[in-house]
């Protein structure tokens, strides 16, 4: 049986970590079935047979796998019968990774900012004072001045999405025609923050909201 | 015969546009020859046969194409039996479009922070003024300013790259293990900016220093 350690909050329905998101993702296009392993961020002892500290985490049978990547890389040679994640095309592998890099880089600390006063109110309460003083830290400013900067935060995380809305103008995905490993990495992403803030960071009719329901719906993703 | 629409400062060898950079990539690659017929900023007169008033515009024959993307798709298709620009792969050219807009929405305002009050100083006198009074509206301050304000700035590329190092610890080009029109797009932005800066952006060793000699030599660009 494949167990999948997977980031929650005091709800065990609130999951919030992307790179988790992008293994349940690529579970559900292989159709992979697995169990989830809950943790909290003040259960690493749990982890501790994975000789690290950080989730995702795969038990495949022996196999155990840390890194969303190298999970995804696992996913695609072990069960080589299913729907691959990586794209065939080296020309196209190499652009996910630049756009994996560009998550990493700048979608996700953009994102970050935004989700980082939401997410400490999901924690489960042992979570919350190790979540307040790493993240104070790594934000350099309380959780509470986060907040009271949002504006200036979503500016900058409306900056930083440009490139996705100026190319949802010109195709359907960020793959092309059909959604590839590339949207996985990005819907990831805003599945991470939608999870914990108080209302929908973009409307409606967005044409990054209008992409998530397109991903959503071309891999028939499982409603809530 | 080919003729090249490119814009130029005082000095005919100064040019600074991405886009007419990214036409120049491409009639290398294909080893097209053409002509260049240099305008400044202020001499939009000479473009007025292209109903519009941006360079690049590239005259082939009979045929005007105004744009750096359509220009890219004519001599793709016109000149079939040369090296191709975009990927024959469609994943792999949705991903390019995506960098194309990453380029125009994230690098190329970072770079031009950097990049404008140098560019002024290399404009023929006659443009000057109308650099200086469109630049200093877009940037909302003055050129001494915005010189003035380059430590933020140059922070903000750092940031702004970052995805471009992680990118060429795994691969040695955008586009994988050869480069491809995303190396081509990405190094238009970085020569049209090294033209004027006083100094390199970045140390010799940086790893995208190290990633435009690669580009370079691969498809032996040639020296100044």
């Amino acid at each position: 049986m494949r167990t999948l350690y997977d980031l929650a909050g005091n709800d065990d329905s609130q999951r919030f970590s992307p790179y988790c998101f992008r293994v349940k993702w690529a579970m559900h296009i292989k159709q992979l079935d697995y169990q989830s392993e809950l943790v909290r961020f003040t259960e690493k002892e749990k982890l501790a047979f994975s000789h690290q500290n950080m989730v995702p985490i795969l038990r495949d049978g022996d196999a155990v796998i840390c890194d969303s990547w190298a999970i995804l890389q696992h996913l695609d040679t072990h069960y080589p019968e299913t729907p691959r994640v990586f794209s065939a095309n080296a020309a196209s592998a190499a652009a996910d990774n630049f756009i994996r890099h560009w998550c990493d880089k700048s979608l996700h600390p953009a994102l970050f900012c935004m989700a980082a006063p939401h997410i400490y109110t999901k924690l489960a309460p042992k979570d919350q004072a190790y979540y307040r003083e790493t993240r104070e830290k790594r934000l350099g400013k309380t959780l509470e001045a986060v907040l009271a900067d949002r504006e200036i935060y979503f500016a900058n995380l409306q900056r930083t999405v440009e490139v996705l809305r100026a190319t949802f103008a010109d195709q359907p995905f960020l793959a092309g025609e059909k959604p590839g490993l590339s949207d996985v990495l990005v819907i990831s992403a805003f599945m991470w923050v939608d999870a914990v803030m108080p209302s929908p960071l973009f409307d409606a009719d967005d044409a990054i909201t209008q992409w998530g329901l397109r991903v959503k719906k071309a891999w028939a993703w499982p409603k809530a």
